[in-house]
């Protein structure tokens, strides 16, 4: 089977402004072409846009305005994961023979559908994602007597991190304690215990191995895959664990065939603090049922191994762009070029998106 | 490369009434399972929903509420041809080898995106896609003194056809003096030369060689495809081609090996008349530019070669399920289980499906 692998990327800068969905996801297209040695509009064969923005044929929309005549073109939406959706199915494309070189595209506007669920009445009056935060976070406290404090090193670290992010929604130095005095929203959450809801666009290249040098001496390979949507998850299992993103993992491990302890560096969707804990237990990247010792020391010796960009607490949440945006920043990181947040020695790195109270969970493995 | 084909299939029938959304993708997705043998939801590794309803996390939602917990599940959205393009994506999981067995399942409400352009300002004041359709009308008459009862042919015949499908829209008779007497819609137009917006549903199951004799003795492959953005073609492109149909269907053939003189059946996007007399002479399936003489021939001796289900203008056209539900015509037909529809001696078939105004094309070759 070919390898398939990063070969370049490009961002907007997240934040509040109500940009229109066109004009981010061209704005990160412009700033991919303008990084990707010899890329030209007509070496791509697939245009791919991940959002969930309601706006239609917006991955012919960018070809046109991008000038570029793809093969394959459509939009793909799955909620918080949309952009993970997205490379995954550029990579089945590339290697399934069909095409070799795809640009994935995500974006969202701040207030776009995702960021209240309006329509999901499956969840009963439970229709904003806090209300699943705070569940999770309840549980979570319950089962592992977990602090207040001990959530909100998360939120420190991850905001901390994001300081060195050109692109992040935040760039204030939050100190535990305004995080443990920001705005109560439930019994649970503070309002710094959540992400940030904002506008951002994001964009990767993909593509096979036989083409990719031509675009980049370093590229960065995805050897692992793993993706599960668990749905009923939320009712049937345990609140204090998340299962798709267990099944998810264990895939990705096997298909790149490797363990959690090579793991030098992870993106992990960090929806609200307690998402972080649990994931780090989940993806087997902490001892079990460790998770705040782990992250506690993470924050204390200030080592990026988690959330280097800032997480979404940090960087923010567009939600079509997040998965490329965790991708973006574990090539960078592979590839030595993450200036200030550089993690020493990274070889392999892992993202993990997740969506709608961890009933859907995708897992990558990236490798230099 | 492993050979993909078609395992099953299922339908609602396409009708005016306003049925939810999730109603439609169950319900044809209720009919997939029942119509075949031995599947079970544990054998399906990915749900790919193709829709242009703005409601989100549909494939999730489906897998929950048929008790599905596929690794991979998404929506697709790219207009008319959303179909079709989920059915691509889920052949190349396929063959990347992420998957083993995917359902898609389409569907569109009456009165859903699609049917109006109202944010497609690229066009400026022609916002719905009876203005392309009466361009592409005025032109094609210009061009070769097309007559208004040359049109009104493929509007009967394709009402005649739909006739025999029981899931079809339309089960009326229109002759060519109905047609030609009714409703002027525009200069060019009678609303009987227009597809019917309406709701519908429609299934398939997509499996590898490896595994799809369990659910069937007479798998249909996918041999070939092509596809195309072509967004300029509207604006640089003589009007009376569709350029996008003409670079799809070139690597359809040449993917499959096959020439277009070797069709025995075909699913034309006859989203309005002029368009079927387009595409088959695109498609390569009439002499040159002696499309219309090609349908009256057809209608004449009540041949169903193009279109025996009824096409869009006769069967309806609910988006997010026509590429979907032209496929299943073919595979019916290839299999020789299409009953009234029935075509004699059918081993290769042909689907071609486009969006907005063709600037994207599908083309498929299907073989038994």
């Amino acid at each position: 089977m070919k390898k398939i692998g990063v070969a370049g990327y490009g961002s907007t800068k997240f934040s509040k402004h109500e940009t229109p969905i066109e004009e981010l996801l061209v704005e990160s297209t412009k700033q991919l072409f303008e990084t990707t040695p010899n890329l030209s509009q007509d070496l791509i064969d697939g245009v791919l846009v991940s959002t969930n923005d309601n706006s239609k044929y917006l991955a012919a929309i960018l070809s046109e305005m991008n000038g570029i005549k793809p093969k394959i073109s459509h939009t793909i939406e799955h909620l918080c994961s949309s952009g993970t959706n997205a490379v995954i199915s550029a990579f089945s494309y590339i290697r399934s023979g069909l095409a070799d070189v795809i640009l994935v595209t995500g974006g969202d506007v701040i207030g776009n559908p995702g960021q209240v669920l309006e329509w999901d009445n499956s969840r009963g009056q439970f229709n904003h994602p806090i209300y699943w935060g705070s569940m999770f976070t309840k549980a979570y406290k319950r089962k592992f007597n977990t602090t207040e404090e001990e959530l909100a090193i998360v939120s420190a670290k991850n905001h901390r991190q994001a300081i060195d992010n050109p692109n992040s929604y935040s760039h204030e130095p939050y100190t535990i304690s305004q995080i443990l005095n920001s705005k109560i929203i439930t019994d649970d959450l503070r309002m710094l215990d959540c992400s940030y809801p904002c506008s951002g666009g994001s964009s990767i290249l993909l593509a096979s191995e036989d083409v990719i040098k031509k675009f980049t001496d370093t590229p960065i390979w995805i050897s692992g895959i793993g993706q599960k949507t668990n749905s009923a998850s939320f009712t049937k299992n345990d609140l204090t664990m998340l299962s798709s993103t267990v099944y998810a993992s264990n895939d990705a491990y096997k298909m790149s065939n490797i363990t959690p302890s090579q793991i030098d560096v992870a993106e992990i969707h960090d929806a609200f603090s307690v998402c972080e804990l649990m994931a780090v237990n989940d993806l087997g990247l902490s001892d079990k049922d460790s998770a705040t010792e782990f992250v506690r020391n993470l924050f204390n010796t200030e080592n990026r191994k988690i959330n280097p960009r800032g997480g979404l607490i940090g960087a923010g949440h567009p939600l079509g762009a997040t998965g490329i945006s965790q991708i973006i920043e574990v090539t960078q990181q592979l590839q030595n070029c993450a200036q200030k947040r550089q993690i020493d020695n990274t070889q392999k790195g892992l993202v993990h998106n997740m969506s709608a109270a961890a009933t859907s969970s995708t897992v990558l493995i990236l490798e230099s």
